[in-house]
């Protein structure tokens, strides 16, 4: 498949998983596509975890309803930590997106869907309880769950703006 | 070019470009790559100015020391808004971030290398001025500024970590 077409085939999959497992291969070789992502000043801070089956992802996905997670034949959590220097720039979030990006088109580069999942640990509490459940350390944050599976049919897309509106020529508001 | 061969042979290109012109359709092909990339509640908040030459460019990069930028022989910068809903979260970075990490493996698919230069717009004086030059909105924020083109040799890497101090199996920490 080529590269662009891999962009723009990804879409968020809200959706149900077939219970077809995914090899371990092929979740190391998305992952590994994840930590390769550029983050602020090499400092490398992205963690993850790889929930390889259900029996690793049961107790991750009983704290949520989405029916994606509940159903996903695997799933990478992806963690952060704002710790950094006391001049420093925190670029918590600009590292793990860049790395939830390149896990994203990965798994559409190997015949998978996936979702960047980050709502439900928004919640204080679920935050708190997802993070036992993973043994993260205190000073790391929950960010994302990607689930990573065959999609159970063909998944919905939400509707774009037209590229011209977003994209300028030369400044702002310039069109071609 | 094989995709997770993309993944890997990214890196932050921080040397002086070649003066080879970089065609017009090949900027957008990366530009609409980066559009594609997902975004909060699908918002779209992000939009991309492309400078697809040194006179467009030169404005820009007067502002900065950086080498990238004063040679490179386009660029495209990259805005979002913080403006939310009163209840809604604010996806600025993670927008932001995702379209730039497409951008940069659409760069090398294209056989260029490219930098996620942010660092001289942190400086609110500069951003002020960047923002001037670009005619940006008020309630736009200028993130990035990627430089685009043939590198003038082979660029330098940073030193990675070993992926398995970064990689977990089920539970934070644990190895394979």
């Amino acid at each position: 498949m080529d590269f662009f077409d891999i962009v723009h085939a990804r879409y968020s999959h809200k959706e149900n998983f077939l219970p077809v497992p995914v090899p371990l291969n092929d979740l190391e070789k998305i992952a590994r596509a994840g930590l390769s992502a550029p983050n602020g000043v090499n400092r490398q801070l992205t963690r993850l975890v790889l929930l390889p089956n259900r029996e690793a992802l049961a107790s991750l996905s009983d704290l949520i309803e989405h029916g994606g997670l509940r159903s996903a034949p695997a799933a990478i959590a992806v963690l952060t930590t704002d710790e950094t220097p006391p001049d420093g720039v925190n670029f918590e979030k600009e590292d793990y997106s860049a790395a939830v990006e390149n896990m994203l088109l990965s798994a559409v580069a190997l015949g998978y869907a996936s979702l960047w999942l980050d709502y439900p640990w928004f919640d204080a509490e679920r935050q708190k309880r997802a993070k036992e459940v993973l043994g993260a350390p205190d000073n790391y944050h929950l960010w994302a769950t990607l689930p990573i599976g065959k999609p159970d049919g063909v998944g919905s897309r939400r509707e774009k703006m037209p590229v011209e509106e977003r994209l300028f020529y030369g400044t702002y508001g310039a069109r071609k």
